[in-house]
């Protein structure tokens, strides 16, 4: 087993990486005798749900859950209401816990109901998709949707810790595996060469789902992110490099509607438009960029825009991103493989030429 | 116009009590030109919303503003939702303001929603009833109710300032008045025998809403409110003793049915049992029972039972409240005048005794 600490101002708090924690009533962060809610929906329940509440038992806990309905529509004031009904009815106190079983929207809806419970309850996170596992339940910030814009209404809280185990992941769809995978390959290319290249050889593991590859490979991702938020944690400088692609995969998303692609699917196309805009600048060379298309084609992600949308359809969806600054694009590059900066304002017709690089020939 | 700093861990906001502050354009810690979303009730902002839009767009400032409807029974996540809509269609970014103008309903609402808001953006509160703003407005703490438990869904959130207009309560009952001079006279009771002394000389002053009067009376309940808050951040100690009177007291509201009496005339009658039963046990003296009686007295407040409660109603709902631990009651009561403790396990003998000698003689 693997353990990430997170630094915070006021505490810290470990990341679990291993297989078969769910099973080790030790791991879990609760007292004994304590009361517990897991929240979690029917998809990832019916694996996993029986597991959780017979180890905690085991701790003499008293483990209640509420099963949301899957999906990211169902993100939404109203499931929380439903955490709370349900905290209610069955009289949970301050000291109860709440437990995130579930990929990122049951950790963004749990974690905003724990914030909020009572002004604040214990949280443990159990993520079981990759992008969660890399991504989502690292940084504190915990969300639902409102009917006019995503991820509107939430706020930042820490889990007391987040348990990974990898052997979840043996469940999950492989499209959902690999479009974590674009988000993991995201963390080499902006912030760490090393890593890169040991993606470069181990992808194929990663992909098969081999317990120690993963096990390295999201311990470091983890470490990535933890050290990202600890240095920025009003979000003004260097957590805006973790959006690689995101701002051209936005407008993908948008475009197409969202649900179509999955979102490390517009994130992947995203990044390799970064990737050649970045060489339009001079930053990485031709070969940059190929080894980074190389590496999320092993992946089985996509690489060019999706049928169907234009090259002129980016630009609008892209100027209404919550990064654009008094009219101004502002754009993650790299400097190099490895290395990512904000670009304040890129001028469009290279955004274009860009996007066009990355467009199916008609 | 009187300033009282409030010093938390990682920052400082101020306290501005005065009159005439809701005209005074350069009190209000908004960036000139800034966006602003109102949030207030029809009846205070039939007599104050046009003030403050007005001076604040002598800043420049763009101001929206969202009416609830008036009452506790508006204090809820739907309530919030209005909210959230009306911000998004306005387009209001992070670097909005909520302002929180109107009694401790609108107050807990709107800073909840500031609280969550794009996961927190800039909230100032103007607390319009005497209870909001010796009590509610200090200490960050922000609710909604659920059908299932009052304040059960918020957040701890710091304004970034409170501006305290003591004109504002000419237009307020007299009702409401008089029961948010129950809490000052609490503060008086609980930790400042001197401030007690002081309510004793200047009581019908204040009843009178003398302008000088209260803003004295006000600062002085902010400085108690914000000391005990700034060395308790956890409710763990001192703030404990804040609830003088509100155990027996949340018997009477919840056997009366809520609303019927307002929270401050219920406190004024747990505060005379709280006395009596300090007195039984030694603490204070027939006389301290008799200064407190007469002072609640002078602010027209309800000194014995309501009419139809019987002295055995009380501790069924007592032993429900937060407060009881593993099934021992644990009431605030008062050392000397301006003195508290909490007791952690009283004699319910001795706690009916002490309700009986506050009710009415058949
Ligand atoms: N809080 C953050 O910092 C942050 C960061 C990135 C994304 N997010 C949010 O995360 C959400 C996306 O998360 P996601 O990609 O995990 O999607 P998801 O939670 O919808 O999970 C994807 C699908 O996989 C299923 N599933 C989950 N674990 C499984 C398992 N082990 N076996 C079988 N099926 C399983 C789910 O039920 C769902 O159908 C979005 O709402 C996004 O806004 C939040
Ligand atoms: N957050 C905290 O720490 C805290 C502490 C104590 C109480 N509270 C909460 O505060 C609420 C009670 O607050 P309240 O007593 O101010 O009640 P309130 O907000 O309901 O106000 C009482 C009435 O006075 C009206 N009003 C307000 N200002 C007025 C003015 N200047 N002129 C004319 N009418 C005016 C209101 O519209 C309302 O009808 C409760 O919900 C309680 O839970 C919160
Ligand atoms: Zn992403
Ligand atoms: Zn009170």
């Amino acid at each position: 087993m693997r353990c990430i600490n997170v630094e915070l101002q006021e505490r810290r708090y470990p990341i679990l990486i291993g297989s078969d924690l769910l099973q080790d009533e030790q791991r879990y962060p609760v007292e004994d005798g304590g009361r517990v809610m897991i929240v979690s929906n029917p998809t990832v329940a019916r694996f996993y749900l029986k597991t959780v509440t017979d180890t905690l038992e085991k701790r003499g806990c008293v483990v209640d859950h509420i099963l949301l309905p899957d999906g990211e529509k169902y993100k939404t004031l109203d499931s929380l209401n439903l955490i709370f009904t349900k905290l209610l009815q069955g009289n949970h106190g301050r000291d109860t816990t709440i437990i995130a079983l579930g990929g990122g929207v049951i950790g963004d809806v749990a974690g905003f109901a724990a914030a909020s419970y009572q002004r604040g309850v214990r949280l443990i996170q159990i993520p079981t998709t990759l992008l969660s596992q890399v991504d989502s339940s690292v940084g504190g910030k915990t969300a639902v949707n409102h009917g006019l814009g995503k991820n509107m209404i939430g706020a930042f809280y820490q889990p007391t810790a987040v348990m990974i185990d990898t052997l979840t992941l043996n469940t999950l769809p492989k499209r959902e595996v690999n479009a974590g995978l674009a988000e993991v390959i995201k963390y080499g290319a902006i912030l760490d060469y090393e890593f890169f290249e040991w993606l470069e050889k181990n992808i194929d593991d990663l992909v098969a789902l081999k317990q120690e590859a993963l096990q390295h490979c999201i311990a470091r991702c983890c470490q990535i992110k933890a050290d990202v938020v600890a240095h920025d944690e009003t979000e003004k400088g260097d957590r805006a490099l973790l959006n690689l692609g995101h701002t051209f995969g936005h407008a993908i998303e948008t475009h197409l509607g969202y649900g179509n692609w999955l979102h490390g699917e517009a994130v992947s196309v995203g990044m390799m438009m970064a990737a050649a805009l970045s060489e339009e600048l001079d930053h990485i060379s031709v070969e940059d960029v190929a080894r980074l298309e190389k590496l999320l084609a092993r992946a089985n992600l996509p690489t060019v825009s999706p049928d169907g949308m234009q090259p002129e359809d980016y630009l609008p969806h892209m100027m209404r991103d919550k990064k654009v600054l008094a009219g101004k694009l502002r754009l993650v590059l790299l400097k190099s493989l490895g290395q990512a900066y904000v670009a304040a304002d890129t001028e469009h017709k290279l955004v274009l030429n860009a996007i066009r690089r990355c467009s199916q020939a008609d």
